[in-house]
């Protein structure tokens, strides 16, 4: 790919590879070094001079680590005299910090945003963001993707009679409507209810779930805990088999454990929007690289990204099936 | 009060005419000219050098007049070398512009936001905005007042046996969540699902309503579509009587027309974030006036204003119940 | 015209339209909608990433309405990945408002300068701003067209003998006097003084008159006010034929009205900057949509723009006359 | 004067001194260095922390010398933790620079006033800025002080019968008007044409001048060009006596020369915004230094700038006479 | 202290302790959590409004997680309205990344330091800078303490005689000098040469160091390669008795171990700008949080801080010896 | 050179010729005028829409005049729509100023970086700034050149058998370790003491020079005062013939006297970063013009500008001697 160099921090060297073999290029060496003081620095080893570049770096655990490497290669690359820097993070974590429930509390979710126009980005390429208006945090242009399309897909084909789209939460049952109508499903939602700072509990679900198989979708697994929650809860109601399926599968803590351990959850779906775990063979892990590099490859040649999800919900649609060879 | 300085545009003078009584001052004359091109020209008629000042304006039809009428006068406040200005916006209604659910749309949240800033704003005093993400839209501090203690105020003492908190849409239902908490009532809610572009159908109300009384809650009403969408669905359900109460009472279109005539509507309760509309005399109109001041008066010396929120969740929350003559 | 692509908000499609028209190139489409709650949102309909963006939109009248509807065009391009945005203001109704003539008052001029410029705009191609100092309220490049040349071409080849130009103000004679160069006419002006906040009277005229035609010239006509005051003092020194000629013709008010029923004017001549009035058949309007067309198609293709006024001052400067198919 | 700082550089160090009489404090030490490389620096020799810090510097001759001082002055302070820096430029040189009246030309007047921004300047007090338009240039408050009730001031009590003021330019006559108001008497102006680039000719005078005793108001003299063609051209029609008056008075060139040997010239009169001239005996320099302590002891205490014009046009307002003692 | 509020991150609690002591104020509580995806978040649990917020965090290992805390405090703080926050860094070590030393390289001083004014920074307290000119990379207000008082206060009455001070860097001599001068010794450095990438070594000793006993001074001991090396080269010229002082005493990886088991290593003595390590028993650590409230209390009651380091270079300048129970 | 646009400021439009002569093209013509008021204009003589420009300016005597034309040409170039605007200064003379070293002292390097910014400029290419960390003083990108190669160059095919490269200041010896190495030969340094503010002393000199002849190296030799200094002391020493070398030869006051008088002096060499002095026959100046043509070239067409310093320290990297016609 001509003109386009792609870099990658140390997040998730993989994916950028498989986006960079997407694009037929290779990806550009960095040179991440650490002072004795513990002190990041960066070195971009291929010229990016009037180059549009793009840094791949999912923010994901260590995630302060992940950030100042993005940073400080976006600064890298702004001294260079890069024509146009693209921060392409699969994971953009700090959106979960999107809005002030306590006094007095920070705003990781805006505040990363300017941390990254600072540094000196022109452009963020990212997936799924927590809620749609994190896009309105970023004061560069967003090019926001979705993984439904690739999520739908995995289900295609596949024996979906007697099947039930369901969200966990009510309050975010967008992606799971989508889902659903993808599938031609229904749809349910379990109803959270927070009952004190330190205990979530699902008291309801809504929708008809009894005797049904469901595909339960969030946008990021972590600790597992609000999936084991509906999971559970689905069980209660008379639904005991279950796909769980996510964008960003971080499986943090005790995740893998508990959702390998469940006699219920049939298997567990995410895309390689962050790596997976060493300790999870049984993980569908759905390449999301493609679509990743279909994006780039519009964005240098100036083609509608959103075009890519002719006709749907721009904000979480998927592309639709196309047929093979068209892009 | 010493230091601070009120002025109102054209929007809602009465409200903050009742904020000043609020805060024992008087409000401060502006003058709004339209030169024969139809520009605008704002002119502040007292002395602000070194001032506190708070310019009065929610954001009401005709919304771009009056948008346009705060910025001149946050720049005219500027250029008078006021200390701070602060733009108390009882209803921000651009926040309903806060997603890119479409190709190529425009943000507008986010770029009034913005928009305030260059005039010269340093701070945002608000209350209800359409989505709490919003608040980040924001490179100002932003004070967000809630309206929910004072409408659980208007139902305390009330017989509220057999009730049921409604709100019009789950994946709002953070606000009736709370107001039912408050009122120790259970809630329930309308399934909205956006059929075409041109028309929303609740087709399923989420919890039990047949038989009992409802309040339906939200943040907004205008035309009113949403709110009787909800009451009749609520009708089929079995629940025949209901309150319909919101923050901000726009009421434009045919929405007077459309409240008075339902039978099942019992009352309407709005607060005077925004002016109520000649034609409606059986609305029922509550005060945040006292609240503002309250938030003014702490800001001014530099006191807490979550403390107005004592224990409860602060995006959301209602001030508690104060012994009289405490504020 | 390759690369470029031309919106144009409602102030004035047809405008936009000619000005395609010259460029060879069709009118892209803008949707402009309006929330229940008076909000306005804007949708590019084609896609813009990378391109060189041209917004049509002259500051008419309803003028708040149409300088909101430019910054969300603007917003939406910017998040669109154009490549560079140019806001076409034929009319810079903001410029009126350059001097703080008063304590306290907003400077409208610079803060929509401001405003632009925060919503993203790179360049600004007007026309005749009301004093060229306004230039200067810019942050970013002003191409600055002038409508002299066109307005010249109109009355080339007429009968001029004992005519002369008359500007109503002497302090803003620069444009008559160009006028009377171009046309080889001597030049008059009248002597206003403002006698109240309400009232300006002008008591002299500056030049010999009497028994001359008249070409009265000013940059805007709105209510037509200024326009009748120097034509009736032209009358009183013994000039009883008039034609009167601007650059932006709004003819709000009363204006139209005024200016047909006056037994001097025997013409009156504008530019179509604006929309012409719906009730004026005899105003005689001169296009400026092919001078636009020749600036944008510079600006695009990075020729000089001051080359169309080649050895004229350039603030003010006409295009001179060129052999056909020059351009 | 409790918390406030003055200092000066070296443009004009005796006004400094006179504004800080009427202040009663004292001036503040600055060391300006010149490197060996011809560099400045610019050391505060008095503690300015939470400090109010005005520094008094015309941009008179050597004017970029006297800029940089300013800029590294500023630079100082706010590095040194100023609270607030007010640069007071009695004379204001670069908004002789106001508009683009040729290709590719700089705008001095915006420029600088954005290197003051940058440099850390929180509010401008200047005099008499050459256009009114140029406030519009800053982005930081600007107080805009006029000369116009010093200037009439020493008229005051003469005899002024037969006079008239006379203004250079009619296309910048509105201080000739003010200052005929505020003396009772009637206005004439010049009219000039730019024949050329090099050449000026002020070929008519609008008003009548036969007979009578001219006043000859200009904001600026530099070389007296303008005002010695002025001067001649008034003899020609009539007019044989002058006293020549403005704001600031530079006399470059052989300005001295050409006022000290004309007949016509009866007497010179300036105010002190920029040094006197060594050579100049006979020149009546007014003192504008109270006017600006004023406006500095208003700005410090948070009282009104523009109640010291009230009633008049604030933009070229001259105090009204006040009652003795009463500052 | 009134109107003061600090806070501290985790990185160094102790410090900012004895700094409130020093102020005779409390430290205000903050909680920082952790998502499970690894961001963090900020909570102050203190009004901060219109207060002057302090907010203690040296950059010390884990550096990005230390960094991203004060970040987000800072922004914390913002978002609450403080009025003035200082960022207070005893060791900022991010200005170890001061220099382009190779192709696309990051510059982690400058980035970081902007970074800092994105979160909302007003003004930074720092101590001892790896290179003085790191100071221009902020953009803010910087209070620049040294701990060279401190040390000198250390050695002063002790037997001195036959002393040296020594300097590893003859390219960072500075400070060596400084204390040599407050202690009337003589200085020498090592002169250092980079073979290659991964090896420095020191070939030379620049003074005379034979027989005698040396101070060893660095800025930062990290791992203690570079003072190893000059300690041994000092052994090769007869140098066998060694104090090794410091501003910061990191001691990462071997340090601990290298320096406790060299014979000719008498002493090693810090600054407890950094946390001492639990290892080190024997390191002296010199307080300087009494050097810091002292500074807070002069930036808080806007008296001058150069102050504290009457008469002597005020980059490296240390405080002279003072009577007990001045400060 | 396609595209691109050379200006040239007064301050040595020689080296802009020759830059221009390396590139093949020519020098556009610039108009700077002198207002009688002494402002500063400049105006662009050629079209310079959507093109890379170039002004050449190094900021030598009058060095404030010469900023405010590069400035103000800066300024005109972003007005005309320049796609780019590098600032070519040879010599940036205010990076002098690049340290707090007194107390509320002005830090004019990255004073003037910043105004270098607002003025508009978008990347600045520069030789041997007086210290590696200025380069962290700009916020736009930086290329930094070496004048090394072409010194070494000066030297390489002399007998060099028994010479030493010499550093007047081993705080600052970086440069001349650099030389050395690349002419393979030892280095020694001058140990600077600056025993009051109003003098420097060398007391000794580090390293053998016994019997040697020196080459002298500095980075700026403007008075001349530390080179007769080392000189002499270099005597002292038993060395009696000295070559002395520097990047930027100012040669201000009476340094043309002082070297040239001297019996040690051999030679002066400098490049011609700065003009000449007119009465300095013996100097030999070495044309640094290819290397700036070359530098713009790279820059112009997006080739690495580090790859002209393969393999050696950027900072100070010499290009290494390449074979004919390579470039």
């Amino acid at each position: 790919m001509k003109g386009i160099v792609v870099f990658s921090g140390s997040a998730h060297p993989g994916f950028a590879d498989e986006v960079c073999a997407n694009l037929g290029t290779e990806r550009s060496g960095v040179k991440i070094s650490r002072f004795s003081n513990d002190c990041l620095q960066a070195q971009l080893l291929v010229n990016c001079r009037q180059r549009d570049v793009y840094i791949v770096q999912p923010l994901v655990p260590p995630t302060q680590e992940h950030l100042m490497e993005l940073l400080l290669m976006i600064d890298a690359a702004r001294g260079a005299s890069a024509r146009q820097i693209t921060a392409v993070m699969p994971h953009y974590a700090y959106a979960r910090s999107d809005k002030k429930d306590a006094s007095r509390i920070s705003l990781g979710g805006r505040l990363v945003a300017d941390l990254l126009s600072t540094a000196g980005v022109d452009r963020v390429l990212t997936m799924a963001l927590h809620a749609p208006q994190v896009h309105g945090f970023f004061s560069v242009p967003v090019d926001h993707l979705t993984a439904m399309g690739v999520i739908a897909n995995h289900y295609r084909g596949k024996d979906l009679s007697n099947h039930v789209v369901v969200s966990p939460d009510l309050g975010n049952a967008k992606q799971a409507t989508l889902l659903a109508r993808l599938l031609n499903l229904p749809v349910a939602a379990g109803s959270k209810q927070r009952l004190a700072d330190d205990r979530v509990v699902i008291d309801s679900i809504v929708g008809d779930v009894a005797g049904k198989k469901a595909i339960v979708l969030d946008d990021e697994i972590a600790t597992g805990g609000s999936i084991m929650e509906i999971v559970n809860r689905l069980g209660d109601f008379g639904c005991d088999e279950v796909s769980v399926a996510c964008t960003h599968g971080l499986f943090t803590g005790k995740a893998v454990q508990k959702l390998t351990s469940s006699d219920r959850i049939r298997e567990v779906v995410s895309t390689n929007t962050v790596p997976a775990p060493p300790d999870f063979p049984g993980l569908k892990q759905l390449s999301v690289a493609g679509l990743f590099a279909e994006a780039i490859d519009r964005i240098h040649t100036g083609r509608s990204v959103s075009k890519l999800f002719n006709g749907v919900d721009p904000a979480y649609a998927p592309p639709p099936p196309t047929p093979p060879g068209l892009f």
